[in-house]
Formats: C-alpha cells, structure tokens, sequence
C-alpha cells in the first residue's frame, strides 16, 4: 500500500514548515500549491503546483481535479481564509478519499468571528477581553466603568492584526462605527503574550500534544524570537478551551497571562507561524498527522519537550531559475 | 602563519551572510559580535561575544581590547550608524594590526548625508533626484516647474526608509520643516528599483565585482524578491559612480530605472541586505575580501553571473538554550 499524498496549499512563505513535513512524510509523498509562482515554500517539495486565487469561483474545483489526477489522498492549507472554503468542500473531498485537514466549518466559523468567539468565552467561563460589537453597549460599559479607554477597534471577523487599531476616545470609536458597522471594540489586556501550539488527533478527537512559548519580540506582525515555558495551569486551561470547540488538527493560539489568569485572544484553527519552535524542540506536529493519515491514533504526549529554549528566526533564501517557473502550471 | 581572523560587529540577524563568511575562511577564523545575545547571526560562529551598545562610550576601546584579546585580524560592521566609528578609529584598529574593513571617514559621509550626495552626483554628471535642504529653494523649484508636488520628505542624515513621508502639499512640507530643520525634500521618481552589490578591492581600488537585481517585491522594508539582470550599461554607471567616491569594500546600492536613466538613490558602504542573491549567484565577495585580507588582490570578475534568477527570501530557525547565553560576555 501506497503512503499517504498531502498537498500543502497556500504554501507561501512557509518553507521551513513544508520541510519539516518532507522530512516526516518519507514513506509518503508532500506536494504543495500556491498561486504565485514566486512562493518560496513551492521549491521545498518535488511537485508544485501553481492554482488559482482562492478567491477565484472555480478554485475549489481545480483543487478536486488537482487531487484526482495528481493522486492527493489529504489536504491542508496554512492560510485562514481558504480553511472555510476547505470546511465547507470537505464532503467533496472525501468522496474522492481525499482527507480535508481542517476543523469542521462551524469550528472555523467561531474562530474568525470575535463577538461569536467572546460569548463561546463567556458561556464556558473562559477569560477573555471584554468584547462590544454595538457603539451602545459599549457607551453603557464605558460610563459604569466596566471597561476603560483605550480600546481595541477591529473588524469583527478579519485575520491576524489587519486594520486593528488603538483608539483613545469614545468619540473615534463612534466615527468608526459610523464608516463600518462590521467593527467590534475590545478591552484593551496587559499581560505577558504567550503562542501556544496545540494538535487534536484526528482519529481520537484528543489533545495529543500542547507547546507553549513566550512571545519576546515581534517584527512585521510576526513572532521573530521567543521561549519555551512548561507550564501545567496552561495545558489545563488549553484542554478546557478545547473541550466543546469542535477543533481537529494543528491549532494556533494567543493568549495573554494577566497576573496569572490566563485570557483568550485569538485561535487559528491551522498551524502557526511560530510551529517552528514547537518542532525544533520536539513537538512534532507533522509525524502525528503522517499516523492519522494512516488511520493510527496518537497517544497524548503533553509537555514533553524542555523550557527555557529560544527561538531565534532569520532569513535563508532559495534561488529560482526563470525556466523553473514556467513548468510548474497546473 | 594563521589565517586573517575577521570579527563581524552588529551581526544582528544577518545569519545567511556569516555562514558565507565561515564556508569562505576555512583557513582563518569568524567570529561575531553583538549587543543582542538574542541575535540569530550570533550563534553561525563558534565565538561570539556580547559587547556594550554601539551609543556606549567605551564602545570603540572595548572592541580594541577584544580584538587584541581574541587575536582579531579585521574587523567589519553590518550596520550604518557603526560604520562611521568605525572608520574613524581605524588608526587605532590599524595600530593594533587589525585591519577595519570600510571605506574612509569622507565616504562614509558622503552615504549618509543626503544633501552632500545629491551635490556630489551633480558635481560628477549622476542623474539623482532633485533635492532641497530648505524651504525658500523648493517653492522656488515648485513655482518654476522644476519640481511637482508629491514628494518625499526625509532626514538629511538617516538610514533606510525611517521616517520617510511621501507629502501632497507645499503646506505640509512647511509644517514638517518648523518641527524640523533637518530635513530634505526629494523628487519621487518612478521607476524601475534596482539593486546593485558592489566589491571595491581593498587592495588595487579596483571595482572586481557587480551584482545587479531588480526588485520584485518588498516585505518588512527589505528585498523579499528579486530577480538578477546582467547589463552592461548599469556595470559602467556603478564604475563612474564610485571613480571620485573613495568607496571600497562591500557596498550596496539602490538606483531607479526611469525610463533607461540611471538615477543614484543612495548607496550604503557596507553589505546589502539583499547579499545573498548574490551569492547564490556565485558572486562571491567573502572569498573577495578573505584574499584581500591575505594582502593579495583580486582580479575584475565583473559580469560573471546569470540573469533571470529569482531569489526568495524565506523563514528559518535556530534555538538557543537560556544556558547558552549566559556564557557569552565577553
């Protein structure tokens, strides 16, 4: 019997990632996609392919092609906004025997919508900012003192810290509201940030694996150095959040510790582009799901990896012919 | 006889470069140096050392007594504001036989005030876009057609894209010269960006080597990719560029091709963040610079390169243990 065949789409920039899984897929195959032809993950896998825009109608069955000629049995993309669009195809998917690696669409659908993701919050007593998606609420919260300025003004659903802004004054807040109904004002938490990386078996529906790393300094909205913490209360609270979300796979969280209680800020049910740490301190994602893909559950292996262990990241780069690009169109 | 011994000061997250550095002095030795024990290009060395800030007094003595201490040959920095102490105390350097791989005081000068750039490339027949260092010249130029409203306002001194504004109105531009003095106003030129990496061979002067790239795409205010051309009339514009210059070393500059004239934007006389497609390319300067430092000098190699090859620049990881940096002070 033939291993497993994964095509990473939305491959990107994630070169480092896509490795990783050729490294663990040997008995298997990595294929990647991506619309861009200049995407440096393409080049880490023998066979690229270059698809459409995910926001072109036809993508979803150009994929589906892709999959049955090019023999894909699994698919997974590193992008938030393609996860709905696998979600909700999956059944398509799977009729071919293709394994859609994403969480169901309802689970996807919590994560990207903030107020959706705040009430999820309250109802399984889990911190997290306090949320408005209406100017009144907030302006009644403002005066009983139950929140104070500044806030947070975001898009309600939206990814990573796109267009999120500081804001000063109730006044900014309503001339924002008054250009974008779609926007949600959130409490401003100061707390130590921490990334937490999570996998949920596939076959299991357990938390097999949890890594968790202080964010020590940023650069272009990403994590650019951080450390690794072992820590119990953590893994706990994690497990807790999980409990009733309906989230498969690898997952991607950011939370803030304020004065030790631990707040929600955001899920991305995908992998993250902090995983790097995880793996290169042994939290290894992508041998997990190589034994899902065989239809093998994994044994839970929490908070096996070691603290105080720095993440440096930095450039590499890879070099392309003209005559490469032109081969790899699908 | 040892090898030359090259210290590479503010190596920062420049880790790709110094790997060049260390395949290159096979037979000398690299090390590193940085304020940052957090800094990526750090731990490419077997030595690394901790130093003081650069804005430090004691900085320059403190080098000094590394380099006598560790048997330092050279010494080369990656970053602007260094490079002008470091040529300053180059006498210093060279009395303790540790050769300071940059160009001279003046040039240095020349790179990092704008003003005295845009006169010496009138002086020399360099297209440049045109610049005002005061108010009264611009309106003047505004009102006579030389110049059109947007342009950039900049420091007059200052490094890569910092604080530069792009400015739709004569008012604005007033507004920011009251704030500050220091300013110029530039023309915005459109444009093709190039790139080009340049060698000046430490000891016959002679420009041996020039890599030209075309900007593809930006990230994060650096060349994320970029695609190599070979021309011959960009390889004589960089030789008339630096005949007056006194320029040598690594340099990196960034010109416009607008519309097949070659206008100079600024040049940095140190090693470009870009090197690396360079490299990859097999121009190769630390191999340069190593025989240079072996007091024999390198023949013009220019030109020897392919065209339509594509660098994309990507994530990588190194991890680090707390104990680790704790042991390397110095």
């Amino acid at each position: 019997m033939q291993g497993p065949h994964l095509l990473i789409t939305s491959a990107g920039r994630r070169a480092k990632l896509v490795e990783y899984f050729v490294n663990e897929f040997k008995t298997g195959r990595v294929s990647t996609a991506d619309c861009n032809p200049l995407a440096p993950a393409l080049y880490m896998t023998d066979q690229h392919y270059i698809v459409p825009r995910i926001d072109e109608v036809d993508y979803i069955d150009h994929l589906l092609q892709l999959c049955q000629a090019e023999g894909v049995t699994a698919i997974m993309s590193l992008i938030d906004p393609e996860l709905g669009l696998l979600a909700q195809a999956a059944e398509r998917f799977e009729a071919l025997g293709v394994t859609v690696v994403v969480s169901p669409s309802e689970a996807c659908q919590l994560c990207f919508d903030k107020y959706t993701m705040y009430e999820y919050c309250l109802g399984q007593g889990i911190a997290h900012a306090r949320t408005y998606k209406a100017l009144e609420p907030f302006r009644e919260a403002l005066s009983l003192g139950e929140v104070h300025l500044p806030v947070f003004v975001k898009p309600r659903s939206g990814s990573a810290s796109i267009e999120v802004r500081q804001v000063e004054t109730f006044e900014e807040v309503e001339q924002l509201f008054l250009k974008n109904t779609d926007l949600i004002v959130q409490e401003l938490l100061v707390g130590q940030e921490l990334g937490v990386d999570a996998y949920v078996d596939l076959i299991s529906g357990q938390v097999t694996s949890i890594f968790i790393k202080e964010k020590v300094t940023m650069r272009a909205g990403e994590t650019d150095k951080s450390r690794s913490v072992v820590r119990e209360d953590v893994f706990e609270w994690i497990e807790h959040v999980l409990e009733n979300s309906g989230l498969v796979g690898p997952l991607d969280f950011d939370l803030f510790d304020v004065a030790g209680t631990l707040y929600l800020s955001e899920i991305n049910p995908r992998f993250g582009g902090g995983y790097p740490h995880a793996y290169a301190c042994g939290v290894n994602f992508p041998a997990q799901l190589f034994r899902n893909l065989l239809h093998q559950a994994n044994l839970p292996q929490i908070g096996q990896y070691a603290g105080d262990l720095y993440m440096l990241k930095h450039d590499t780069v890879t070099l392309i012919s003209a005559a490469e690009l032109q081969h790899i169109k699908w």
